[in-house]
């Protein structure tokens, strides 16, 4: 896949202008703040959804989105990536192969169209479309409580855009032994999800061996795309739903919520965890 | 409007298993998980969109999201609710006068269903269709800062929700003394803010006297929904994006973020703000 740009790519945030009350004093200041833009995807000219998103690694959401959402099948299917920056927001024209899903969508815009969206489930219009239940994933490595441990502490110091903003979503990916190595951050969470997913398989990263960190909840839209992805272990900072407790469970995924300094919960799967590695 | 219902309202939350691993020792342990649950938004007969939401308060979120939404032009378009438990999720089957947006759907499915979504940009195709742009809000009333942290303190406590399972967002309306007078939990932070505005259409209250205030980031969903229904001041416990920012100043919108104990900073109309009754 090649990726083509018509413009510098924006770092993720820009300065305003801020009336700071602090203690009882008021003072104007500079205010770093995240950049959300409408970015629309498109797939062979034809427009499936437009995102909400931070601007920054979208050849990483172009992929890891397609292969989310359904619309290539491998990765290989998406020849090119194309960014243009128009009036309203940002434009990613993709081309896929002819067999991929996503090539499909000028011809059947009628039926595709309304069924699908990229968190997942708004747009959808019916019930039986909305849960998407995916093959189990595999059997996967385990790690120990210390390498979650040690995910969770190296991300706090890798998250520049949430450092300067403090309003972004950060998804990471960690080998077993808890080393970060990769991070991507958006708006939204399910974007830095689908952005890690992007990234990951530029990188041929296997998501059997290793663990999903996310800074977010879990909700069902992110063990979703957890699953689909192939990943084994998902770790959320904060809660889960229980609709995600309830796919997690199905798939055989191991999530994890909760993931504090000295503790955490788990919720489905506990055996890839070796609870003999356990260090306070 | 009348609501039917046809099993008693959900807790908003249930019980799960968990394996709790704190400070070197695994417990196992009952956990209070939020409800995350598919929401079919279905008017006169016709599917409209699917939403995940927590299913609880359901009549408020039929009315404001109908309002937010575009579905009825005024509170009196909607005639009833009616609640099915279906086995896929729940099904909010609304009627509406035949003058309402929403009664067209059926005819015009291919047209209205693919451009709208609860989360206010998901499943949109074009871009062209993405930013709504409001009348700009009214003059509204002015608030004190003693106000602002009045009403934050005050709601600290009143999310029993999000206090049984640290996964829920709220949103509040607060009289200009900072005084709260409604508070609307949900997984999403727009289900929130839509179940609010239902509720304060609902009690009649005027959404130029008083403030919103919302436990989450100020998006740009969040700030289109409160000015489109006429809130004057908005204020977010986290931060905005730049988009939000642009929106809340074009619609007149006073908007507030990183609301603190003893700091805040406000990014539009600071007028709205009486800087003489600060109290540290």
């Amino acid at each position: 896949m090649s990726v083509a740009r018509d413009h510098a790519a924006p770092p993720g945030y820009v300065s305003r202008e801020v009336e700071r009350w602090q203690h009882g004093q008021v003072t104007q200041a500079e205010d770093c703040i995240a950049e959300e833009v409408p970015v629309a995807m498109v797939y062979n000219g034809a427009s499936f959804a437009v995102m909400m998103a931070t601007p920054h690694d979208l050849d990483d959401f172009a992929l890891g989105f397609s292969l989310s959402e359904g619309l290539i099948s491998e990765p290989s299917q998406l020849l090119q990536v194309e960014r243009h920056a128009l009036l309203e927001g940002v434009e990613l024209a993709m081309r896929v192969t002819d067999n991929a899903p996503g090539a499909k969508l000028a011809e059947q815009a009628e039926r595709l169209l309304p069924g699908r969206s990229g968190c997942g489930i708004c747009g959808t219009r019916d019930l039986e479309n909305v849960i998407r239940h995916h093959h189990p994933v595999g059997a996967g490595n385990t790690i120990t409580r210390a390498a979650l441990e040690r995910a969770r502490h190296q991300l706090q110091s890798r998250q520049p855009m949430n450092l300067a903003t403090g309003a972004v979503h950060a998804a990471a990916w960690a080998d077993c032994e808890g080393e970060i190595l990769l991070v991507r951050e958006d708006v939204g969470r399910h974007n830095a999800l689908d952005k890690l997913i992007g990234a990951m398989t530029r990188a041929g990263h296997d998501p059997q061996d290793g663990l999903a960190l996310v800074t977010s909840r879990a909700s069902y839209e992110m063990v979703t795309k957890a699953a689909g992805a192939g990943m084994t272990i998902l770790a959320a900072i904060s809660a889960p739903t229980a609709l995600a407790i309830e796919l997690a469970r199905s798939a055989g995924l191991t999530l994890i919520g909760f993931t504090r300094p000295d503790s955490h919960n788990i919720y489905t799967h506990p055996e890839r965890l070796q609870a003999g590695a356990a260090q306070g």
